[in-house]
């Protein structure tokens, strides 16, 4: 039933191949530049680029159309890899394709947001922006190593649930059978119930915040690096994993993506033994904060990245303690030497240069305690009723975190938007592609 | 601020630890016996079980408890792995747990499927259980390790969309900063545009469908395997890296799990070089339905399943060449030889020891035949706008499948009930926990 297909050679691969013999190229035609003696074809596949070389006389199909060239591998130094194709037959596999929006071809993407943000299943073909989600793609793949080795389970939590989990805002309702259901705000609840069954779990999944503010580091849907875990003293034992997990995306990256580190000129950072830490107290101090300010504001954050920099030669900077009254009520209280102020929370926020990416800290973990903390909020239990059941039933004590992926390939690849690492980003306006 | 924690030995790592050392063991109590000489107390923690013995006077914490328990390790042949702890002192790490509505010490979960899913977090415990879900964690791990040693990238696409992917049916809607959206019934059309700019693709990721039927092999929402590849000749090259990524989840099962395999007592899949393959309409005359059967009942599947371990000692069958009538608008035409009636496409369904676990197949690939198909079935592109724009720009011949996470897990354990290996189950009647 199958026509014989000729055995594929990848762009990457011609080098190797050897001189004079036949091979067979599959890709989009990335480039075609028509001289007046001769004529050139860029293949582009999913290894690279391959450059084909024809008669001038050769009508080439159009940049995106998919074809498959076979031909001879010629060695000429002039070629990118010492290897180019001659005396080419092609094929298409696809249609002629229409002329795309921008051109693929040029060394960065050269289209104004919204326009590759329509285009999105077209701007990922540009080697740029692929190398930009390979970043993504590796970051994800060494978080979970990282973890399996250190004897954690990866989970699955649901998205759909019947209460909100963080707050009541910024939270999206479906309509569940007739029934109001609500998206996941995070996977909280569930992976600290499940720290009662495998001590140690993690999570990569998306979650969902309806967020009405429009900024360049916000979005409706993101992924989620999540972890959490059991027979922890207090929240510097989270802090420690969450380290040995950076360390883990960054040798991901550079094992699993070396060209795209080179293509897009990142550095990656050095994470020291001990990730510094300053008390949020401290943190206002240093920036020249109010005493009696409850959070960082962004502009905070930045001055306190650049003192991390300055003072201790990092990238990163764990701020801990985090005011009471700025976290989640199973945040639990701060547990360390007396710091005036407060009341504080074993929690934190790590900057990477400059920029929130992780929050997390240790949890509550007795029935009780939950109790008195929601009694305290002037909340009713009955919403929890089946999170609580879990501690009724004896949990250790336990923390953890949460990295936002994007806000991390943001980061390093010095994204202005978040939505340019995103691969199909969702906001307050844009439900499409 | 930390008080000096003592450095904690699993129960697994028990029998290697010096005879006569102290050490100190954190879990749960799985349970206490108090007998009139001595008394027992089982600790759970992640790796397993050990036996700590104390003097008969001592009042054991009730199970579920979580303890700290420092004591000498000592050889005893008659304890589990060969050494238990003697001597302990016993602390609280939480409060003394409530009696759970089932005995999570007894070898099987002894509890009705509607108590042990209102208490899932507990359920969990149960070492027989959460053997099932180490083999779900295993299966996810190998089908994306056998994936990227492939050169597939993994890709996170958005849960929140425009438009109903499969069909207007059995989705469920979203209120969307005052708009609709809707719940992705699966990644198909991202993990397609995806193609033209990654050729190999996979994710794993939840899928959304309202299904109004009250089954034991359906769920709200359930957790894909999804793959999609490009430069394909048809099909079957869809089949065979399907069949290399069950490879792949199997192995991955022997190397992480194989205490789960044990415990449940699990043969795993012997998966040939080919997989068997009968065409849709020799399928139905292997079990003597209709010729005109547009789908095969689970009865079919069911007998299909005997016939091909019968026939060809296989666990596995595909039938390809569907039906078009019950496959979606992008599935790609027969290209097979003629087979009577039809018309049929080149998709697949596999089942596994006689259940539907994937399915799969070529896509139309071409703008032009897209627009084809949406009229033939009197529908507008206009809703697709975004999606089929990347066909405009050319995209390769194409295809894929998709795994149900839960369906493999369960047709494994022999799980009456998709619900038993579903973390936290969404149905119907279901939302919580």
């Amino acid at each position: 039933m199958r026509s014989a297909t000729p055995s594929r050679t990848l762009a990457a691969a011609l080098p190797t191949v050897v001189d004079g013999s036949t091979v067979t190229l599959q890709g989009h035609v990335h480039r075609r530049r028509e001289l007046a003696s001769v004529s050139f074809l860029v293949l582009r596949d999913r290894s690279g680029l391959a450059q084909v070389v024809t008669a001038p006389s050769m009508v080439l199909p159009p940049e995106e159309t998919v074809v498959s060239v076979t031909g001879i591998a010629t060695m000429n130094s002039k070629a990118p890899g010492g290897v180019e194709v001659t005396e080419p037959e092609i094929s298409l596999l696809s249609e002629p394709a229409d002329t795309p929006p921008f051109e693929l071809w040029r060394p960065s993407l050269a289209a104004a947001l919204p326009t590759a943000l329509d285009y999105a299943a077209v701007a990922w073909r540009h080697p740029a922006q692929r190398a930009r989600w390979e970043i993504a793609a590796a970051s994800t793949a060494g978080f979970r190593q990282s973890l399996n080795v250190q004897g954690f389970t990866e989970i699955q939590s649901p998205k759909l649930v019947e209460t909100a989990t963080e707050s009541g805002s910024n939270v999206f309702m479906v309509d569940y059978f007739g029934r109001p259901a609500y998206l996941a705000q995070s996977p909280q609840f569930y992976k600290q119930q499940l720290v009662g069954a495998f001590e140690r779990v993690y999570e990569v999944g998306p979650v969902f915040r309806a967020e009405p503010h429009d900024t360049v580091r916000h979005l409706a849907e993101y992924v989620s690096l999540d972890v959490e875990l059991g027979f922890i003293a207090d929240h510097r034992d989270v802090l420690a994993v969450l380290r040995t997990v950076l360390v883990g995306m960054t040798e991901a990256i550079k094992i699993s993506a070396p060209e795209a580190i080179e293509r897009l000129g990142i550095t990656l950072p050095v994470i020291e033994e001990e990730i510094p830490v300053v008390h949020f107290a401290e943190a206002l101090r240093l920036v020249g904060a109010p005493d009696d300010e409850p959070d960082l504001a962004p502009e905070h954050e930045r001055r306190l990245g650049e003192w991390a920099r300055r003072t201790h030669g990092s990238d990163l900077l764990a701020v801990e303690g985090y005011p009471a009254v700025k976290r989640p009520f199973y945040t639990h209280p701060w547990t360390g030497a007396e710091v005036p102020g407060g009341p504080w929370t074993n929690s934190f926020d790590l900057l990477f240069r400059g920029v929130e990416l992780v929050t997390g800290g240790q949890r509550l973990h007795r029935h009780s305690e939950y109790l008195a903390a929601l009694a305290v909020r002037g909340e009713s239990p009955e919403p929890y009723e089946s999170y609580l059941r879990a501690f009724a039933y004896g949990m250790p004590p336990h923390g953890g975190f949460a990295i936002g992926l994007e806000r991390w390939v943001a980061r390093l690849v010095e994204a202005a938007n978040i939505r340019e690492v995103t691969l199909f980003p969702r906001d307050l306006h844009r439900l499409a592609p």
